[in-house]
């Protein structure tokens, strides 16, 4: 490789640039962003990067799951590309960075080996995955999911919001029902950068984290029912109160987690009490928990001390505990051989690194389910994400993009 | 008074069939009723009672706050008139019985009496108070409030439910802000007949519930503000969740209560997460609590406790907790002499009777402030309410009725 492309950067000025510009489709009025997947904000970020794309010359096309896809060629097209990218969508009171970094990152990829002339002998093809979140539809991470088999396109499309709408709804509300069938697009590897959205790297003081495996995940839904009585008239003794039943459960989660940690984390993310009132003793209530941990043993401790826990308090207070299952995800380790070559990038760009665990999900972690996939993780300030307070230094930003960039080039190879 | 008179009993069949007819307004697939107040079903509810009153010759007036009176006159018109009823709104899963019985079990006394043929000597009004439950707005009991002089009716119009309706407003669009003055519709006592909602005197085999005193009640509206993360990547250590610490909160309020019981209830009866989704930390919690006791002193006991475990919990957890004291209704202690006229009722019409606190709040405890009032109590099953399962029985709501009537004559006198 000659000199002036290992020496090659990206342009810190215009990702920072494209991060903020596109951070407007959903600002909410603390600094974050707002953009559920397959919202009308989300339909303004796709229309947006889709134009981008094409500027940069990448030939788009968009799946039945809605995720996008962005190919540029390489010399020799009998290759599968380089996959990179991640996602556009947010949290409900989401930050800037959380997805949005690893696929603008990846568009910038592009538009620096576009300004340097260089082509590549594999072809490139850049990212934006569906529903990434899971905060509007069930599971997180679907469309990648979709993608490597472990659902199916009916079952995803037939996924529906809070307010009953359906994955197929949303994306045809928002004309993003691709043509191209989900898995069409294939690739000889996939590269996510992205936030670490924990605390790690920042408090060591490292700009890179080569991240070798993924949290495996549990999300379960839950329901307590219990019985509905007058607030002032029940005797203490006599009430089954649904409120006090899911105290008790979220309480004994924290004290399960505590227990089998620090590699383990457990967390009730929703619960709706069903016709609160504030003189009336709650009688029913729906739920939601998610655990991790990267140690498959852990997991399935969480779980048994979890059913175990939660049969006890539903003995103890009369009342009746369903614990669905919904999703389990094992942990990732992500393939040797590309963990190796992000750490070689950055160590060839000089930037302090370690190995690290995701405590996150991502679309890398289901790829690399059927493909060798890896990750790049750059620190995020205190550890914040799904907080519109969420944040990044644009040094830290370039920083990761360089080595998502010289990755995919030892991966994809410059055409001579 | 006339051995006809003394033995005088109210249409059983008429009164349950009035209470069945009136149940359509509003009611659930499980039985009960949910007509919250001022909204479409309460107007059909209150339509129907006008025409009711008016049909038994009543003269109907409404008053600003939507309350609805039907006097009846009396031969001595220079006396003021003895005042019965109850309410028509409910829960928003509530039952057929609450409030609706002493209602219409007001009406049954004057349609009986129609029948009868019987003039009183001082008048008698029966009357329908708005927003009796407290579920849309708060505070509960609000019309009798403003009637006795708690609240300014301005601030009572100003109230917003939780889709930021007012009062006034919700009042104009069934048509029922009335001409009348609050507080022009002037009683000498005021009778209510009510479910016990409890479950004494059918655990005792009692008919009627002679109600001495009323639990005075604390209400709270709180908020805790924790941080919002994200679920996989937050080490447990460094979390500040919301709903922990709301459970913490809840359990401790349980505790409270049964320590200071058997003369204590506490409920945490609502509970509404910001921005929820299952893979982000709980961030803000806002809840509402209803604490109670017929014990000035251990109401100020809950106060205490229940704030120095809320400032514990917070500081534990790191997260801010407020609570504010949005209601303070002292303990009810009815007018001795009413109280003995509904014994001398129940035991001249030969009913198995005893004393009674009344756990939940009534519109004649507000009344009980500014003139004499009390209560007559009967079994509800299994001491169920705010319930679609709440159910009393016709001969137990026939019998309440009776001992209203009688202590109306007793009052009222019958002109000779």
């Amino acid at each position: 490789m000659s000199r002036a492309i290992s020496n090659l950067q990206i342009d810190s000025a215009r990702l920072w640039g494209a991060i903020h510009e596109t951070a407007k489709f959903g600002a909410t009025a603390k600094g974050g962003v707002r953009r559920l997947t397959l919202s009308q904000e989300d339909k303004q970020v796709r229309d947006w990067f889709r134009r981008a794309c094409e500027d940069a010359g990448l030939e788009v096309h968009v799946d039945a799951l809605g995720s996008m896809f962005g190919l540029r060629k390489g010399r020799d097209m009998s290759k599968l590309p380089v996959g990179i990218g991640s996602h556009l969508d947010t949290q409900p009171t989401g930050g800037k960075y959380d997805g949005i970094l690893g696929t603008l990152g990846a568009l910038e990829v592009i538009r620096t080996l576009n300004d340097a002339g260089i082509e590549t002998d594999a072809p490139i093809c850049i990212a934006n995955w569906t529903n990434e979140e899971g905060s509007r539809f069930a599971p997180a991470m679907m469309a990648s999911a979709a993608y490597v088999g472990d659902f199916t396109v009916e079952d995803i499309l037939s996924r529906k919001d809070a307010d009953g709408v359906t994955v197929a709804e949303a994306l045809d509300s928002i004309g993003y029902r691709g043509a191209t069938k989900v898995g069409t697009q294939k690739f000889s590897s996939f590269i996510e950068l992205h936030i670490e959205q924990g605390p790690i790297l920042e408090a060591e003081g490292k700009t890179i984290g080569v991240v070798d495996s993924g949290q495996g995940v549990l999300w379960y839904d839950g329901k307590i029912i219990g019985f509905e009585s007058h607030a002032g008239s029940t005797p203490m003794p006599l009430r089954r109160d649904a409120l006090l039943t899911l105290s008790e459960i979220a309480l004994a989660l924290e004290k399960i987690a505590l227990k089998l940690g620090p590699n383990a984390v457990a967390t009730m993310g929703e619960a709706v009490i069903k016709n609160p009132s504030r003189n009336v003793i709650p009688g029913e209530i729906g739920f939601t928990m998610d655990c991790r941990s990267s140690d498959a043993a852990i997991m399935d401790a969480i779980d048994r001390e979890l059913r175990a826990a939660a049969a006890e308090i539903a003995a103890k207070r009369k009342v009746e505990v369903t614990l669905d299952l919904v999703w389990r995800k094992p942990p990732t380790h992500f393939d040797p051989k590309l963990v190796d070559a992000v750490e070689n990038a950055a160590s060839a760009l000089g930037y302090s690194h370690r190995r690290i665990t995701s405590g996150a999900g991502h679309d890398a972690c289901n790829l690399n389910t059927i493909m060798p996939a890896a990750m790049v993780f750059v620190p995020c300030k205190d550890g914040i994400s799904h907080n519109e307070l969420e944040d990044a230094t644009q040094v830290d930003c370039a920083a990761g993009a360089n080595v998502l960039m010289h990755t995919v080039l030892a991966l994809a190879g410059v055409a001579s």
